[in-house]
C-alpha cells in the first residue's frame, strides 16, 4: 500500500483507476481509447463531464465549460488574449512560480502588467493582504493556490473588474462562488483528473471582445465554446476519466463534503509540524495551503534519518519542489485521511529517536 | 469482434490496450495515471518513447523530437509562429480541410500566405501536380494525407527552402526521409497512440530563429525542445501508451513492414472497388490515400441496405466524414488485412444481392 503524496499529477480515487482500466479493454465493445470524439458514447461522456462540472460547482446560467489541452501554462496565454480590452493593461498578483508564468505569458502576447501585490519579498511564503486593487485596467488575474511553496488565498480580491483565477491546484477542494468570477482555468492533474486535459469556466458575456490583434483559433474561448470543446480531436481519455472522477465527487457528498475532509485532513498534518520540535511550516500559519502542506526539518542533518523512515512507512511524493526543497505532503481530494495519520505517526516517532 | 475502420482516434494494437490497461491499474506501484510528470519511471517512458520515434523513422541527428498538446490546429500556429522569418510569406499547398485550417491558422499570426498550389477546384479530390514551388517565401508547407478527402502525395514537394508537413493520418505509415523536412508535426491520434499528444520532428538549427512578434512559451519549440517536452506537465498517459505502440511497431518490423502490409490492404480494398459495380472511388486514382479510403455507392437509394450489411458484419467507422459524405475506410497501422477482407466481402455480397 503507498500514500501519495505527490504535487500532480497526483491519485484519484481507486475506483476510478479501475474504471478507467475497465474501459480502455472495453468501452461499449470497442476500446476507449480507439472511440471516435464524434461518436455518440464519446459525445455523451463529454456532455456528463460538463454537466458534473456544473453540478459540483453549482456553476450559475451564463457560464460555459470547456475541456482544452496546454495545462495552466497555455492557459496563461489563453486567459491575456481572450480578456485583453480597451487598456489593455492587466492587475495580478505574484503569489509564486505559477503566478510569475502567468504574468510572463500576458506580457508576451502585450498586455500592459501591473503586479499590484506581492509576496516576492519574503520567498513567496505569503499572500499579499490590503493591497489596492486596481480599477484602470482590463482584468485582475491571480492564483488562488500555491503548489510549490504552500500558500492559499482564503478570501479571494474584490474588484469590480473581471476576475481571472488560475485555480489548478486547489479547483474542486473547497466550495467557491463561480459568480464572483469571469474565467476560471485548471490543469486537470490534481483534483479532476489525469494530465492532459485542462478545465475553463468562462462568463459567456466576455466571449468575443478581446481586442488582441493575434488570436489562433485554438485559443480562442469562443471558439471553443461553440464548438463544445470538440473544435478538433480532444483528449478523449483524459475527458473521460476527469467524468469518472466527478462522479464519484458528488457520489460522495460532493464539494461541501470534501471541503469538511480536506480541512480535517490539514488540520491533522498542521497540528503535528506546530506541535512537534523537529519540524517546522515552511510559510506564514494563516495562509497555509490545505492542499499542498510544506514544511522543513530543524535539525537537516537528520534528512536521511526522516527519508529512510517515511520511504519504510510506504509514503511517496514527499520532497519539496526542486526549486524550493524541504518538504511537501500533497494531500488532494482522493488521499485518504488514513494516508495522513501514517505521515503523522512517522513524524512522531521521528520526532521521539531525535 | 469489431472491425474499426474509424478515422481516428482509431484503432491501436490489443496487446497495447492490454498493457495500457495494466498500467492504470499498477505501474510500479502506482497508476499510471497518479505518477509525477518527474519521476524517474516516467522520464524513461518519455525517453524512450523519443528513441523510438528515432528509431522508427530514422530521424538523423540534428532533429529533436517533442510530445505536445492542442494537435494539429495548434500545431498550424506553432508551424507558422516558429518558421516565421524575414519575408513574413509563406508557400501553402492546399489539398482540404486541414490544409485549408493551416493556411487560416497561419494568415492569423501574420504570415502572408501565398496558396501556390490547390485541389479546391476540384473538391479536392486530386493532389496537385506541376506546380511552381514560390523561392521569395520564409518556408513551404503541405499535408501529407488528406484524412477527409481521401488523398495522399505519393511524392512530396522538392524545395530548397525550409519544408513543412502536417503529417497526422499517415506518419509512421510508410518510409520518408526526415532529412527532406525542417518541421514534421502530427497529431498522435492515428498511428502513433491515444488522443492527446503531439508529436513534433523539429530540424534543430531552426530553432530560436522566429521573427514572430508574440512567442508564447508553450508555442516555442525551442524552448519546448530544450525541457524535454516538460515545460510543463506533459500528457502522461498518451506519450506512455504511444510509446507501447512504438515498441510494438518495431518489434514486428518497423515502418518498412508495416509499409508493405499498409499496401497489400489498399490494395485489396481499391481492387474491390474498382472492379465491383456498386461502387466507385470517390478520388484521383493515382493519388489515393492508402490510410483513407473513400469511396461512393453508384445507386444513392441502397445505402440502408449496405450499412445494414457491413454494420451487421461487426464494421464500425466506415461512413464519410460529415462534411463529404458517401464512405471512408480509414486502414490505420493496426487494422488487420483481415478486417478489410471483410469489408470486401461486404462489398461483394452487396454486389451480387443488387
Amino acid at each position: 500500500m503507498k500514500h501519495n503524496f505527490g504535487a500532480g499529477p497526483c491519485i484519484l480515487p481507486h475506483g476510478v483507476f479501475e474504471q478507467a482500466a475497465s474501459a480502455v479493454l472495453d468501452f461499449n465493445g470497442l476500446s476507449i481509447l480507439e472511440v471516435s470524439h464524434r461518436h455518440k458514447d464519446f459525445v455523451a461522456v463529454m456532455d456528463e463531464a460538463i454537466d458534473l462540472v456544473k453540478k459540483a460547482l453549482n456553476v450559475p446560467s451564463g457560464y460555459s465549460i470547456a475541456f482544452l489541452q496546454g495545462g495552466a501554462t497555455l492557459g496563461f496565454t489563453i486567459a491575456a488574449l481572450n480578456m485583453m480590452r480597451g487598456t489593455k493593461k492587466a492587475g495580478y498578483i505574484n503569489t509564486g512560480t505559477w503566478a510569475t508564468g502567468a504574468i510572463k505569458e500576458a506580457k508576451k502576447v502585450g498586455v500592459d502588467v501591473n503586479v499590484f501585490a506581492s509576496s516576492e519579498d519574503k520567498g513567496f511564503t505569503y499572500i499579499p493582504k490590503n493591497y489596492q486593487v486596481p480599477t484602470d485596467v482590463d482584468y485582475i488575474h491571480f492564483t488562488s493556490n500555491n503548489t510549490i511553496y504552500g500558500t492559499q488565498f482564503k478570501e479571494f480580491p474584490k474588484t469590480d473588474l473581471p476576475l481571472i483565477c488560475d485555480m489548478s491546484s486547489d479547483i474542486f477542494s473547497k466550495e467557491i462562488n463561480v459568480a464572483d468570477f469571469d474565467l476560471i482555468y485548471a490543469g486537470a492533474q490534481k483534483n479532476l483528473g489525469p494530465a492532459g486535459a485542462t478545465l475553463y469556466i468562462v462568463k459567456d458575456e466576455v466571449l468575443g471582445k478581446s481586442t488582441s490583434p493575434f488570436m489562433p483559433t485554438y485559443l480562442d474561448l469562443k471558439q471553443q465554446v461553440e464548438k463544445e470543446s470538440m473544435l478538433n480531436t480532444p483528449p478523449v481519455f483524459a475527458i473521460y476519466v476527469a467524468m469518472l472522477n466527478l462522479r464519484d465527487l458528488l457520489s460522495t457528498g460532493g464539494v461541501k463534503a470534501m471541503e469538511s475532509k480536506n480541512n480535517a485532513k490539514a488540520n491533522l498534518l498542521y497540528n503535528e509540524i506546530d506541535s512537534n520540535d523537529a519540524f517546522r511550516g515552511a510559510v506564514q500559519s494563516e495562509d497555509r495551503s490545505n492542499m499542498n502542506v510544506t514544511f522543513l526539518l530543524n535539525d537537516e542533518s537528520r534528512s536521511a534519518e526522516f527519508d529512510a523512515l517515511w520511504k519504510d512507512a510506504g509514503i511517496v511524493g514527499l520532497p519539496g519542489h526542486r526549486s524550493v526543497g524541504g518538504y511537501r505532503a500533497s494531500m488532494y481530494n482522493a488521499l485518504p485521511i488514513e494516508s495522513v495519520q501514517v505521515l503523522v505517526d512517522v513524524m512522531s516517532e521521528f520526532s521521539r529517536k531525535g
